[in-house]
């Protein structure tokens, strides 16, 4: 996934997974700085933000922070209103392209996330049940630069969330244990329930789920996802790679601001 | 599925889906039988295999019946456990290799059988967590009979089984309602509450999972079934199609009467 010192931009929410990937990256010696994305939700951008900054404040790391409303003119809740986009939705595509464009700039060998395997099992359950194949095409734990893309890895792929939250625990690191007020009730919480009730019957299945994709399905998807590849172009905007005319970034930014 | 006027065998367990299928079959003119297979199930076989002669004598149906104790000296419990199998893992070998046996023995064109949206969607479901793809290759409406195998068709895959209880309903058909006591618990039934769960906020993806695979992931994993067909010759002990050295079907058998 890395090399031996890489300069690595870690997506930090303030969240167990985020900072205990911070925390053994900057132990296993990589060069690891956090971005941290002020979303504008209420309460919970302004607590979790403190848990980031504490974090670093006592590693000496260095957090980048984007703040939405500040830097770019609009919140999060505001944007998904704006673009009829749900909320996770609006900010997923936000964060997606905020630390997309920051590793590009900041000239990062990767953006490193701390999705685990709890969180791949319900995006891939969420994938598998609408077969979206560009999707599943994608699902991968590193996804390599280029062509205006930064590399992706997702180094914490084979934890679950419990062991995130005891590594979390075991190193006296605090982190915000509320889930984002405006997650409660999508689909996402509702797939990982589902996955919850399968495994606590036949414990094994998430792991057999996501590993037995990774090993024999996402080679025979592998092909759509490059297709849709070959139709990527620079947003005449902003330079991201985009499918459509302007990126998906940049009208929803555009609504928001309007 | 079928051609006008083919001869049809129904697989009949005396439930919803199975009566309602022999009804509309024999409504639509094809020269449907029945085949009842007695599991030897305390009473849930004598209550089911109740309703299926009831309806055939109603409909002047002819009902063919295997009694697995009386024809073939074990019954499932038995069986399930001399093979040290789960007894509905023991039951579904028995009914496809029997269902198989007597549709080519009879000269019938296809075996139907009653599977639902809401079967299919928990037996892919199953599929998917293990991404077995021998048996996702197979997972068809329609798989073409040769080489040992008579075709199978499911002609109820559009119809949820609150569809199928409504029809048998409004038809008068009485139906054995309880489940099989052996099923109890089993994972087939939580595949389907999981999917139940996610249908009710999100209506449709029963059937955008079921038919988004047909569409987009089957004719990726067809290369897979096929090569298992290869593998595949005839038991020396009963002719069927078998991959191991003596089928499944005649391992159990032995077992269960030793």
């Amino acid at each position: 996934m890395l090399e031996p010192g890489d300069r690595v931009l870690v997506a930090v929410s303030g969240g167990k997974d985020s900072l205990a990937l911070w925390d053994l990256l900057l132990d296993l010696g990589y060069d690891a700085d956090g971005l941290y994305l002020g979303l504008g939700i209420e309460d919970y951008s302004a607590s979790s933000g403190g848990y980031a900054r504490a974090f670093a404040e006592r590693r000496g790391a260095h957090l980048r922070v984007v703040d939405l409303p500040a830097d770019l003119g609009f919140d999060i809740p505001t944007g998904a209103r704006a673009a009829k986009r749900a909320p996770c939705s609006a900010c997923g595509l936000s964060k997606r392209h905020l630390f997309n464009a920051a590793a590009l700039e900041g000239g990062y060998a990767a953006v490193a996330t701390g999705h685990n395997l709890d969180d791949e099992v319900a995006v891939l359950y969420g994938n598998v049940l609408r077969w979206d194949l560009a999707y599943l095409g994608r699902q991968q734990p590193v996804l390599p630069g280029g062509d205006g893309f930064a590399r992706k890895v997702k180094p914490l792929v084979r934890l679950g969330e419990r062991e995130t939250a005891a590594y979390c625990v075991l190193r006296g690191i605090d982190y915000v244990v509320e889930e984002c007020p405006m997650a409660a009730g999508n689909r996402h919480l509702r797939y990982k329930e589902a996955m919850n009730t399968i495994e606590e019957r036949s414990p094994g299945t998430k792991a057999a789920f996501y590993f037995g994709f990774l090993d024999r399905v996402a080679p025979l998807v592998e092909a759509t996802a490059a297709e849709e590849r070959e139709d990527l172009h620079p947003c005449p905007s902003c330079g991201s790679p985009t499918v459509a005319e302007v990126c998906a970034f940049c009208r929803l930014a555009e609504r928001a601001r309007a």
